[in-house]
């Protein structure tokens, strides 16, 4: 069934009021009659099932029938800050990030970043990436769009971190190292509802000083696996390992 | 270090010859000089590092020095029967799938592929496939390159999966009804050696007839968490799921 994320103040106690490219969508793309079915989703946690009622010119009104129950959230908060890569690598990451669950994402500036977002272009990409989480969102069933913040350099990034009680770096030398116990290790600690900001770096990796300072600043180094990962694969591991460990793995624990 | 899989038979004793791309890349693109230190991969499972010896027009010398030991492929082999997909999400799922540790992938011409690979471009399209395996699997530090099998229809892909112990299918449905155990359940009973065929459906998603026939035949149906997977991305969950079961928890239990 088709999904939209609609503005929390565009709904009223029995009803939805869905415009812009929404209201296209349903109209012109889905060609929708009244009483065919949607489900929209506020974008504060619930979803409903919604019946379309009538269309007016650029807008739809839906009557709301139930609200949803289905849980499609990790059950950790996870931030990927994913140093900035070339081309438009930062588009599949975000899309397929917003598949495997992540809550937010923030462009990281790192020392080997060959790309540069520059103020002038900076808002331009972010309405791009935001279409980008939104559309994800909507096909891979979420209840949250994930946040896209500001791109942030080192010293931004670590003063963002403060509020994190758990922070990793995916760090290759580390796997050259043969620690790989530490990704696992942190997820063990975590429960229902905890925050995990995840540092992945650019297409060079980041350098020995970047991950010393963030080290020093309470981030576990971690590998993922013996293979060298590419920066855009890196983030998708690590949610991907994020839903075995939570979704599938402690689902068989309580059964 | 830069690595290159070389055929067996260029290897001798003490030496490699490199020909083809890989000397010119060595030459023109790398600009090498005596002396410089490569890795090469026999693609049989051994790597060797060796120091450049001399140059030929199309073809490079190099002087054997020492075997590596580090092992960077998956435990467990894993062949990934992907629903052929639309377009060039085929290249991405080898590049991203044998970065993250896949021994062998099946083009699989489900009910619902849009894409049929017609005979006189599967070849052409085999080829492009295997050099995008090649690449990848020399930049993630693979010890083999993931075999590129011929396009196989359901009836086939059942005829080839007679030989894996361990067989399993990524159902969306199975996902909507909360079994989500069951892909931990198959991975806690394997052991490093043992082969796991692994089925991903096509863009539309695989029929609850092709779900049936394949039950039948011995395939578990698991889901992959409650978010609904893009095809391209639900090999990339599956693999970094092994991997973090495999090479990242189990070595936390051994310490």
């Amino acid at each position: 069934m088709q999904r939209y994320f609609i503005n929390a103040d565009q709904f009223s106690d029995h009803r939805v009021t869905i415009t812009g490219d929404d209201a296209h969508h349903i109209q012109k793309v889905m060609r929708m009659k009244p009483s065919d079915l949607i489900l929209c989703a506020n974008n504060k946690g619930a979803v409903y099932l919604c019946a379309i009622e009538s269309f007016a010119e650029g807008s739809v009104q839906a009557l709301i029938k139930s609200r949803q129950c289905v849980d499609s959230e990790l059950p950790i908060h996870v931030t990927i800050a994913q140093g900035i890569p070339k081309g438009d690598k930062f588009e599949t990451i975000i899309q397929k990030g917003t598949e495997c669950g992540a809550r937010c994402f923030v462009p990281f500036q790192a020392d080997r970043c060959v790309a540069l977002w520059k103020k002038n272009k900076a808002d331009k990409k972010r309405l791009r990436l935001e279409k980008i989480s939104k559309e994800a969102a909507e096909q891979s069933h979420r209840r949250f769009i994930p946040e896209i913040r500001e791109p942030m350099n080192l010293d931004q990034l670590i003063a963002f971190s403060a509020s994190f009680p758990f922070k990793v770096v995916a760090f290759e030398e580390t796997a050259k190292a043969g620690q790989q116990a530490c990704f696992p290790t942190v997820l063990k600690e975590m429960t229902a509802g905890d925050s995990l900001l995840a540092v992945v770096g650019p297409e060079g990796g980041l350098t020995a000083e970047e991950a010393d300072t963030l080290k020093n600043h309470g981030f576990a180094l971690c590998g993922l696996g013996p293979r060298i990962l590419r920066t855009e694969t890196a983030a998708l591991y690590l949610l991907s390992a994020i839903s075995y460990h939570f979704e599938l793995l402690q689902c068989g624990v309580d059964e």
